[in-house]
């Protein structure tokens, strides 16, 4: 049976070997959350970039270009780090690159795995079923936040986890932290979360809204993998 | 009011600044457990040392030498990491050194802090009653295991931070992962714990009896603090 880990930070990452996994990186608020988003209203691809300077050279190419440092959208960028971008306007057909404090940065460090997903509340049945049908060891890479363990992709590793039982073992500390960490916040994941400095930071920069949207669980069923430098909605 | 944070791996430490905190090395299983009931039993001091070799030399200073590679008695040393070595033999008087896989590195990492403790289950009430008493943000660094996160000291930052609320905040995302898991394994923490393939396999080195006594509450009032290279009974 193949096995379920997590990774809490990108800072531990160099303690685990990837190979012959699946990488599902993860920043639930709001860096995973917009891509997944993203993917499904009509962006063709998306270049996860992990400094400012280099994503706005997308620009020239053609790129609609994201940044968010410390939650609010960088200056000069025509995007911030808000799933609603794509859902309140019209970005058919459109290319993004996107940087953000924590996502792409796990993003790329998974890079070591056979395969790198993207995950979200929006998509956790896609991803489990992705990965489930691939048969292979999965580990969830959590983008955490500056380095540090954060609750909120902590609760997403838990809900793949709980999607996967029964299929996968789950018995690493990690995954049963998660796990049961998932259980206690299932009924009420805003107000769970709510108790946290660092969502209480997320709620005074006035994303009450996005956050909302992003616990949402299976609004979407897109999974983006990645593909030599770009995320692209998986077959 | 004081902070409670929660760091779960040595690795993550350099994330943290400790000035002005008391840090609180721990490392349940079983080496912070031994060092509580050491002291406990007429040990009179501890040099932990990280290494087998600056270890073995105590022993020409008079000291009983102790050390554990990967759960096992390290070769010609008196002692391995067992709690028991200290109940079933009168160590009255005796001065310890001691190295361990994880617990002596979390204690030496924590030096940049204002003090240093040592905690454990058998001593969190009197850990919580000395921080209490001493006003200042505290910290948990979990020995973690080979790095990684681990469930065991998990829960005793967990059941210190239910020891501490009302008094201390608890807002930060590893104190709240570390509360609500603790409420979860409260009930039984051999039952919770033994899911992980980490305690199984310290369960298949038949220290099952080691464990249950690792894991009650208050057994001992002391409290462990590092003062220069020793550790020694707070006053």
């Amino acid at each position: 049976m193949p096995s379920m880990d997590v990774c809490f930070s990108p800072e531990l990452l160099p303690l685990y070997n990837l190979t012959g996994k699946i990488a599902v990186a993860v920043d639930v608020l709001r860096a995973t959350s917009s891509m997944v988003t993203a993917l499904s209203h009509g962006i063709t691809h998306i270049a996860p970039v992990s400094e400012l300077d280099s994503c706005l050279a997308y620009r020239d190419l053609g790129y609609l270009v994201a940044a968010e440092r410390d939650g609010i959208k960088a200056e000069g960028f025509d995007l911030g780090n808000s799933p609603f971008h794509y859902l309140e306007e019209d970005r058919t057909g459109r290319m993004l690159a996107i940087t953000t404090t924590n996502g792409t940065q796990a993003i790329r460090l998974s890079r070591a795995a056979d395969e790198v997903l993207v995950g979200a509340f929006l998509n956790v049945g896609a991803v489990a079923e992705y990965v489930r049908k691939a048969g292979k060891d999965v580990i969830v890479v959590c983008a955490g936040w500056k380095g540090l363990f954060n609750l909120e992709d902590t609760l997403f590793a838990g809900a793949l986890a709980e999607r996967l039982e029964g299929d996968f073992t789950l018995n690493h500390d990690a995954t049963l932290a998660a796990y049961h960490l998932y259980k206690a916040a299932k009924a009420d994941k805003l107000g769970f979360l709510s108790k946290s400095s660092h969502v209480q930071r997320l709620e005074r920069l006035h994303i009450l809204k996005d956050i909302e949207f992003c616990l949402q669980e299976d609004t979407y069923t897109v999974v983006p993998v990645l593909k030599g430098e770009f995320l692209v909605p998986a077959e």
